[in-house]
């Protein structure tokens, strides 16, 4: 089976444009949850089944679509539009067993507690049946200061996600920052993310924490020779030289990557071959995006930049076994509940 | 000749103490600029000829150690701190003319017009005869908005470069936004800045214009199927299915990301030879950082990881001829007044 | 002819969810306007008609459905969402050109110059053909400073209205200040603007501007008695009293007041017949904003409270010649291009 | 007996110039209480009872004048300006008990707890032998944040109310966001905090509460309508047309209004009619603010404003024991300790 | 004749209780300037001169009430409460002219340019006859930044000051930071605005500048030590010594000191010999603020603390020349006016 | 033996060197400290012996250099820098013990409760063998609120001073306000530290409390009439005027000012003599500061300013039991540890 561990809702415009006027209204509009016909939703569907068929996906793990979710724009919005939008997603797992999963997007807020998602994500859980969630780095959203991943701010929802066993897609959502697209900001904060994680020994701390980063791991496999040679120890080279180490931290940096798993959302094969090669084949997991940002026609291969599968399948570097780890069985190991 | 385009300051530490002094001071102290003794600088600098001998560099582009500048601290601070800096990176290439030249640093302020530069600039070019400068991209260090480098903010400056046919390594400097450390900071911020200029078309509107991007591009050559991805076109998947182009942006993302240097300071070989195929061999310049970042010793290889040049001699996809680009041939094309 | 003077654009979904996207999207998204098919749109106006065929009103001046217009989200966001929903306008009048005219949204921001309304005004005025122009009074929506309506700050655009004779519509947007719905927002920013601009002498200024104050003119006609007073002399009740005036303004307060317009978007006869009596016949427009706020039914009447031309038929202080300047004549006065 | 429930203090102008001199001291004379002899107190007072002697008020609630009360201006002053105006308060009632009930002024800072002014308003009650309590509903005075009425951060001061039997009038005080005078700003915070109170639905919660809200209800009894039908239902106007409640509220907007009670100080008989026919007979009382903002001659009558008796007297709307209500009966229905 | 070059306005409580008005209606009451009857304002005034007469005093140059003046409270409300302070003064002056000299009050504003204040001072100047102003250093208050008195921001005052050939007191007003009384602030702001001039080297640059700082210099006399040595050179203790000059300007600090005045507003004879010595006999004026700070009785003389006159005329190490000087002769060479 | 309790640290360069580098890298570099050789360091204190010599000091309480501590850039600078700093102090008294003892710097931050630095503090006491702490009164430097030392925020240190018994020197580091020098700062908050801890009464509230006020006093000694007057009574000077007392604290102000202890480091002998005359023989004590602020010639003498004992030993006012008091015996009653 081929599991696609990135994806995003793919509902009829009814939603974000009520998700407008809830916005517009300041959260007035929080009874007008819009009702979609299931044969209205189905309908709408079928682009994206279409989709998948042509690239031989058959299960996708769906959470929102983060850049949509609007974490700055304040509780009263948030709290409604996430509610919404995971009800959508639950109805399109409903109206598709078969080939969808679902992620839950979570009410995260800036200069809040995080144990104020604990309600939703749990509802998502026991009432909706989704197996993972979606957490949000930088729910600020490049407006104000948010603790990153390795503080203790966090270590609450940690310890929730050990306690339900889901996974979690680390995906950061809009930026405002004025100075990134959205799209570059995914980098810039994943990369944050699994640093400051790596730092602060999280995985350590937490060993049975499931944790992907997506998109590759933002810039991380890429400037691996920076974060090993900050763990190393400087030669001797004479006087006044510079001696010891800049960084205690146990262990080498690749195990301490190795302890995450990353999807390879990354549109190009020379990338996704250099992520395997950083992070093993036992931490890689398939994952496009599809219907997203690397949709598009390649004009080199004439077919869209996301349909990754026979790039993977003819990567050399990789055994059967291999392959099969990366399409369906890491992903069986992280996530629960997926169909035989 | 071994060129390395990207080094720092190796100054004794009186300088240093008496920038922490000028800081305490708010810049009460802009009369005490330290006096270093030729003798005593020399006698420091043996160290740094001593590491550059083990690896065989012959000449090195001396800039300040960027994480020191302090951009973000104050006007006060920052005319004196840099005029001081620059005064030692004059001293330190006069001491050695063979192996160093010099890249002055900018007194760069955030809020304040780019202009502001230009005389301090002038002061290197002009009297202490430096051949390049350093700039950085986000001078508010992470605590406050500047304009990214494809806004016209920046085009006074690219102007007077070209004026003076002086190239510039960008590079980014601390990082107070209690997120990342400054070693993270410079691959966001470097990658911020290559994606801004592409997109404003800055190389368009400014072709005599030399950038090279430090860090070896920061996150974008690993993500380059995500901004190839963004220029293409959706295809047409029938009713209701995502048409046109989000990116009206004319020519390929790779056309635009080659009309940029990059550096290797990447202390991976795997990791520049994503580079290599990305970028092109014309378009890379080596670049070691020596004594810096990557120093410390590899337990793998028992050399230090900003010893490329083995890596790079090691290379099957490069000719010898492209060799000579990396090493050499690519700095003389961008740098003036390099020794034969 | 009935001519309702307040009513607001009724397009189908996609153009809100496409808003929300360009809004997640910080302006990214600005080359993604929605393009909605003729018999798509026309289709969803049947309710539209069928509404309006209800209670007799036969011509709507289109306006963006105020609280959806964001103003103060942005500069980027705003430019690009008010074309956006003004061309939806236009696509609603060219397809029932009969029964609606197009009153233009404007690229209010806080804190920018207003001049910067102007290209947008011009080209709804000149390529779209709309006749009047909708003014938010507080584009901050509740979050910053913004000058009141009397301000010199405004007087660009009402120079700008008098060179093309357009009338405006004032009318408030969406409010973020945590204590008002935008719905009472309206209400108090509707009596800040009014009484900001007697205050400041707008329509002696310019007195071929033309001004419709929105719902009935906030509280401005309930609160006539203390407005009336603010002119006043105090009496003279012996030592030590007070004396003297508060305010020297010339002429009464109600002479001031009858220089504006107002609609009758009240939804309640005896409030309209209140603001008849205070501010004249020849002062007040017919408006229902329907569909709209006041849509519902009022289970006393078993109408909608927006169908108010039953209540101004049975005013026994109107005569027909009353009745047809509110329903009529006075638009006709402020409106150009209306049909026959 | 006429009882004027609105109406503030008369004193000397000994007592403001102090408060001057305490502001312009931050606070630091705060052991400079004005020493206001009474023979001097009762030789200013003699133009107010001429005053009320002319339009036949025999009794005044007696109140802080709100405008100068500074509750924006810090802490440090408020906590003394309010005790000595109290005092002042106190020192007026004892002059002529006759004649005038005490309505405590409360020390109201933003950004504290509402507890903060219990000593002082127990100090009043028990101390001083005030009846009641003057609340501002803006203590931030369009300068910050504060949580409107029907936020629980008002509640410990509503069980206050209850625990002590004393009715609160409501009666913002200055106006500092630049857009409004403190004369509007009455009209929009009191609107502000009667649609907060009964969105919240505080008559509910705490049922023995008593409410009088200042100048007539600000701009709702006008604007009924608009929340009538907020709490309505749509109608089927078929395919795609809006459906449901906006606001789930329990019973009518009307009944939710009449749990409050409302003065008459409009200085207008068609406004006070207005609010009668809105409000019923049961919940209007008597209030004149005398002398203060209607005192001025009205031209057309040749009385002041704020003579309203006569107006009242001569509706025809009214029953004589409607008339004794609103003069007298619903005043000692809120009001304990009026003389017979 | 004994001249007081530093006393403030001694007005009914009229003028403080209107100005609380105006600072409660945020400038509304703008056309309420209290008018006091010349017999009312000739009675208040017996004490002054009784208190005068005790300690001998014949003239006294009269200014605001410092901390009275409400500079960072807002421009709409210094531009008026300036002016009605001004007005105020000049009665006085007018009431006693044997006795009076105003001094001027300036509108200053913080943020705004200091050009502001000149149609005031020009005002008091030309129609009420003023020979002097009193500046503010610190129109913030001790709330926001405002450059200290040696920066560009003040020339024009400079400027102004010398077209008009009239003096300045030096004098700041209230003081709102939470950590100083005013009383205290006087004394930093002084010290800031000396230093800062001197550094400055403003009189150098206005050589026909007269500058009186308020209270004796503030701390500056005291500090003597620490301000000529910053000016010394260090000297060489060998090795790594301190060498060279801190502080490279011109001529030694006592010389620059002794172009300013200063009054003798210490209430302690130890002090005013410590500045007598400091200063010299030419730049010291005798002041006393009598009625102010230092009209309380000292227990140790029985008599005020403010009459210094006994005090001066007991001091051994003046002769009756310098006497002279500070009780009337350097007044007359800076204020133009005063009476034989 | 001649003891100066004011000195500060005389580190070589290195230590400032890597102080700038933690700053640079945001507290990145936590693990860097800097080693230096103990024939460096005593190499490097030749130059202050012989400084000392010179003057006949024999016995220096040694505390950071206070403008280089950077309390306001953030506590992963402070806690870190404050460490190395106090580290290099134990290193100077060990390399000197009978020259020296540790005066221990704080790692205060400005919005952190004050209890922060009892760690590092006991660390100083208890491994460190320091007898004494230095209090910066305004760790905000100049750039935000900080509760003055008569506010309880501080009451938990002084019951940790008590419980070791250990004295505090009163002195402020940086100024970051852009309108003093660091050097005048000092001024500034010395005065306002200690005429909060007299009005607040804190040396009442704790009698053991040891505390010297730096550099004099600051202010106070000079401005000493102007707080004696504001505990006096007003006298009555007939109808109207000023009574009662402006402040009710118990006690004369001398009586006050004289339960702290002050240094002499003024560098000007008459004001050393005013300093005695006010605060008594009992409560001051000999301090230079040497080599530091006051190190440079003076021309007048020929010696250093910061020479003061010769002065000392002029002064006629003193005995030599009064001089023992000043030169040592008041420092051996504040200090536990001094070597016979």
């Amino acid at each position: 089976m081929i599991i696609d561990v990135h994806s995003h809702l793919w509902a009829p415009p009814e939603l974000n444009a009520m998700g407008l006027n809830l916005l517009g209204s300041d959260g007035h509009y929080s009874g007008m949850e819009p009702t979609i016909k299931d044969d209205r939703f189905l309908d709408h569907l079928q682009v994206l089944f279409n989709a998948l068929d042509m690239v031989g996906t058959e299960m996708q793990i769906v959470s929102p679509r983060p850049f949509t979710m609007l974490h700055s724009r304040g509780a009263r919005l948030v709290d409604v539009w996430t509610r919404w939008t995971n009800n959508a997603i639950a109805q399109q797992v409903r109206l598709a067993p078969g080939r969808f999963r679902g992620m839950a997007g979570l009410p995260q807020v800036p200069n809040e507690p995080i144990e104020r998602v604990f309600p939703e994500m749990e509802r998502c859980i026991k009432e909706l049946g989704f197996n993972s969630i979606l957490i949000n780095p930088d729910p600020g959203e490049g407006t104000c200061h948010v603790p990153p991943m390795g503080d203790p701010y966090w270590y609450p929802l940690y310890e929730k996600m050990i306690e339900h066993d889901v996974p979690a897609l680390i995906h950061a959502a809009s930026c405002c920052n004025g100075r990134e697209t959205y799209a570059n900001h995914f980098i810039t904060e994943h990369s944050i993310a699994l640093l400051s994680m790596i730092k602060a020994g999280v995985m350590q701390r937490f060993p049975a924490l499931k944790i992907i980063v997506g998109h590759g791991g933002g810039s991380v496999p890429y400037q691996m020779g920076r974060w090993r040679a900050e763990r190393g120890a400087f030669p001797d080279l004479g006087k006044d030289s510079i001696k010891g180490k800049l960084n205690e931290s146990a262990g080498t940096f690749d195990d301490a990557l190795r302890a995450f798993h990353f999807d390879t959302v990354l549109h190009s094969p020379e990338s996704v071959e250099l992520l395997i090669k950083v992070a093993g084949c036992d931490r890689v997991c398939f994952g496009t995006e599809r219907l997203g940002s690397g949709s598009q026609i390649n004009p080199v291969t004439g077919r869209s930049y996301d349909d990754m599968k026979p790039d993977i399948e003819a990567m050399t570097i990789l055994s059967d076994a291999d392959r099969h780890k990366i399409f369906e069985g890491n992903a069986r190991r992280l996530f629960n509940g997926l169909p035989e």
